[in-house]
């Protein structure tokens, strides 16, 4: 790939709220091409400044905007679809958060509903500059951007832009980054691939729901991969194998994490299970994505230099 | 400190099998007294080969032993109990792992409770060399070792050490490490501070509920701070400022460890609760402990570089 | 109502596998007409004998077949679609139930994922005779049927059928039986009203995830209250009111369900908050629908005696 | 047994706060002695009017007072301690409750933490007159008195007495009534026997966390049974039998009691494993106790009539 090379741009002003089959395409791409992918924020710009507090600015059910969905040219039902991310550029000079009433890790809500008086309403805006997100007190924080949101349509169901699952959606996991492949099921013809909800930085699990939200220009590449299919996203960085889950409760994310890990371990690297089962256990990693939507996301993680070992025929039986 | 010091050493054969203030104490020590506590492992050295199966070596309830209760001078309730670790070193050439029926991650368990068949069970020996555990197909782990049990005991319950809580506990926390000062709370006079289960290296979330176990002496100092005792067991590490939560579902566990987090930076650090909460969702960290024990830990962390920016009086004020 | 008068029959080969607004109507009827809706069993009449085993008979993603959409005319966003039910017959002489692998509440699943060996699986089939359905042994269950499937079409998801939420859907509640009304939000033009899943007879929780599976005559009306919607499904009784609450862990299903009846007494019965708390605290009674869907979902119940209370200005302070 | 037989009269103002192995007795009884025990409610009758508000009168940890440890002659490890409940009559007429902050099944607590302010405080004394608990707007609730806690000590464990668990404690079970037979698992040599926490009424899941809190005289009978220990109480009632699971989140503590049932149906009454889960699908019953305690506590039942159909030798064989 060259950066050099020319790059098709997608974008649209008719945006998804949801991952589904049952949309138009906005766009049809063929497998590899390269694409730059323009997305808004999760409140589709209308939090500008500490005044546009949602209550106010988002008071339809419409939220988190993705742009799609995109077809992609051979994708169909068993194959996987490689989302290669190659950068994700901001769009403005700015980020947004903010503390919306009933929502978030350590306030009541809709599903774990409570008596008690929502937390504060409050819209933060930070300026992004220099490759920091500077927040008050002088704290910056490093631009890290990444897609909370990412997948690929159900077979039949269209679930919300909110929620994570199988397909993807909205994971809110840092690993979903520049440099890193995403591979999503295909289930569809076409594969019908949304994105959107960048983040230019957010601490694990998103604690208040709303990490540093920006527009983007989203440059990738979707490629598939035929007859491939896992049950739950992947990702492959240069140095780790990753699975994520969405469940709750959040045990079962984690759950469906690692036995997905475990499996592509079998079935890929050579792993015997009670062998790979150990090797996660001293060596598997876990990053939380959110605990804040409407199915929690965790990632678990396996050095690739590790899974590897089981068929590279290197010496040492672990034997004392 | 200086570890050409002469460390008092702590050594039991009559171990505890519980957080508790009942038994008498092992020793008493004074607050800041150099110590080189003695370690067995989780399974009291039952299993020292692959043939040493839990099903026949474990038969009886009394699992995990601790070394304690230490009672540390000048303790008294409502105080802080900081045990600075200092070395954690092996007292032998190996460690040991096993798959335990109805016991792990990813299983059903005596609270989780199903129908099916238990997994196979199986002893795994590992030697550990040169700074590494050896495990099969040339897998070498970082030698990383910490504490898998760590804590003082409650004012009146009595916890079986399999379990972590408020007082700490089986936490399973890697970060219980040395270089780093884990404060708990004192609830009795004299702390009653016991320890144990030593582990040479594990994943996050110890997934078959056995991390890599191994006999250790372990160099510490408890000392007591007067009258700021916290709700649960904080950690401070060169970089970070770390709180853990032990509960079910594991929302819980990561609900309290950021809301312990959240009210330290409020107390301590000067913080707005709003902008902390701010914070945390933005530059939060996340490490899982255990998912296996009867309750699971989470970590939640943040740069204590980040931390002290609130009263650091520093410019930038996040303002566009 | 008379039974006498003649209901409008409503089939379908076409079935839906989702709560959703996308598929064409199947029928489109008036606000309170009398209907007879003929519903598959949630196999689609593919298990008949104990040798269909799920396995090998339901190989496609498509299960639990929904007679619907049906287009209630005058039926609008913000409206209540008032199921009111008279009468659940059988369509057959025989129910079917089937331990599925990796489905059931006593065993892992695709969520609470685990490596232990599948249950065996099996297959049930129960003659349905003289008002009983008759198991081994003599066990004789006294035939109570009900929906385990009722819904109308959220705003722009589709919800796969298995799964209950807050437009209804796969709850497995034995209340939405004959005599009750089922009140149930619309969220779109026509309501696009669902419903399938008859059981001869379930006990609580639903455990190995299949209940007394039937084909069903299924009498009702369906009628539109104008701007009444409530957030989660609510049942009324001859004796009861009730909402259901669908979520993951159980304890949000039942902070739901208490949560929604609160509310309910607080806006239609004339009862102060902390007051109400304290009715459903001393006189409430819960009922678990189910343990295994995608959703648990949980009831909570008052009394309609109690709940009219607050505004019926008897006497009687409760002071001592 | 004869009313008129004289019973044992066992006071103490010496309560506990655990059941724990490590307390005196306060008595110790014949297996089969007819004994009246009086128990103070969860306040220690610190609560007598609307001014007496939890945070005021409740400062220390010391809640929920037992009255025991009760030392049961001939009870050992292994046996099963049975106590049959005869009756339970109010020592005053007044019961109280309590909105407590950050304690209750719809707010923030301390496990389930967040940032939300907490509910309002309030105490409600109620009236217990003419076999009803008299709240306002002349709501009456029937006296339908049971024992809030009931249990044995664990083995070298103490735990709150806040807390249910595999020894019983805090399940705020209504099927403890007189009337029924709760059976215990003996894991000390006496039992230690403690009961408490009276309530003259309650609705399941115990919803804002107190009940209609009584003082009270237990009659009952403890009387021991040979070697039959089960893993979790179990209640026998003339026409059920239940088991009780305690966990966090409340699906574990439902899969424990209906896994606990299940077992039971095969050890005791002659079941196959498959049928009795299929018994159990189409005719087991729940009732939740409480969703507001460190663990919830889940009742499965089943009735007597069907569980002992396996081996009647019946004739029906469920086959069409």
């Amino acid at each position: 790939m060259s950066l050099a090379e020319t790059a098709r741009e997608i974008r649209t002003e008719n945006y998804s709220y949801a991952f589904s089959p049952y949309p138009e395409p906005i766009a049809r791409v063929a497998s590899g091409e390269l694409l730059d992918i323009f997305t808004d924020d999760a409140f589709e710009s209308r939090v500008q400044s500490v005044d546009d507090l949602p209550s106010k600015v988002l008071t339809d059910p419409y939220l988190n905007p993705q742009t799609g969905p995109i077809f992609v040219e051979g994708a169909e039902p068993g194959d996987t679809l490689c989302v290669e991310i190659l950068e994700i550029a901001p769009e403005r000079d700015f980020v947004a958060s903010a503390h919306i009433p009933y929502f978030g890790g350590l306030t009541g809500t809709a599903a774990t509903a409570m008596l008690n008086e929502p937390l504060p309403e409050r819209v933060f805006i930070y300026p992004l500059r220099d490759g920091f997100v500077e927040m008050p007190h002088g704290v910056r924080i490093p631009y890290a951007p990444f897609l909370g949101t990412i997948g690929t349509a159900p077979l039949f169901e269209a679930i919300s832009s909110l929620t994570p699952g199988p397909f993807g959606g909205n994971m809110d996991v840092a690993d979903v980054c520049a440099g890193n492949v995403v591979r999503l099921p295909v289930r569809v013809e076409g594969a019908y691939f949304y994105t959107g909800d960048a983040h230019a930085a957010q601490g694990d699990g998103e604690l208040c729901g709303v990490a540093c939200e920006m527009t983007a220009r989203v440059r990738l590449r979707l490629t598939v991969e035929k007859g491939t299919a896992a049950p739950w996203p992947r990702i492959v960085s240069p140095g780790q194998l990753m699975s994520v889950g969405s469940a709750r409760p959040m045990e079962d994310a984690a759950r469906i994490a690692y036995h997905d890990l475990l499996t592509w371990l079998e079935a890929d690297y050579g792993w015997d299970r009670w062998e790979a089962y150990q090797l996660l256990t001293q060596a598997g990693r876990v990053r939380l994505g959110n605990m804040v939507d409407p199915q929690y996301s965790v990632v678990a993680k396996i050095d690739r230099e590790l899974a590897e070992a089981a068929r590279s025929g290197r010496g040492g039986d672990g034997v004392r």
